[in-house]
């Protein structure tokens, strides 16, 4: 974890392991319609990897502190990265179909459609 | 890749398949120190999994037409998601040791440490 305390963000990159096989098609927690899951975040997907942003409060030997996490506990991490603008941050111009749907965000559960929970 | 083509960015998830096996500590290309692996982007990584954000400029078929890519030609993909500013962008307080090297950025070009050629 050397270095690793000198950023303020740093992206985590996991299986997502609980996640049932899926189809090409999803229906996302965002909207009632199917769409191409490479168009999507969802878990279910042909190499199930998720990745998030968060933000890194301390390093305690071998223990992140983090923030702002949307992970399910108990998953496995894959890889650890420092979240640096020059490579992550993009001015989009077009979010697809969450262009209406991601206002939603701060309201949604995950109500088990993709771990068969 | 069904309504991919709405989204001006994406993110590609892919194996770093040319790293050779590395060090706990490497030298990346914009700094002569060793840092923590995980404190850098290095592809000799104990999981060489890589993530880049590009420009979707057109999809035709099975093929995605990108640009800004950072990524050697014929590299397995991975994953692809949609790249959503809610999800992806923050702002940075520190960017660690990258703070007074990530200007070199424009300049660096491969050098083959990380593949052994």
């Amino acid at each position: 974890m050397k270095d690793l305390d000198g950023f303020s963000h740093i992206i985590l990159i996991y299986h997502f392991h609980l996640a049932k096989p899926g189809s090409l098609l999803v229906k996302p927690y965002m909207h009632d319609e199917y769409h191409g899951v490479f168009a999507t975040r969802a878990p279910s997907r042909p190499n199930p990897i998720g990745i998030s942003v968060v933000r890194l409060l301390r390093i305690e030997g071998n223990v992140l502190h983090v923030e702002d996490v949307d992970i399910v506990d108990g998953t496995p991490l894959l890889d650890i990265k420092p979240y640096v603008p020059e490579f992550d941050v993009r001015k989009v111009e077009r979010i697809g179909w969450l262009e209406k749907n991601v206002h939603k965000l701060p309201y949604i559960r995950d109500d088990g459609r993709f771990s068969g929970g």
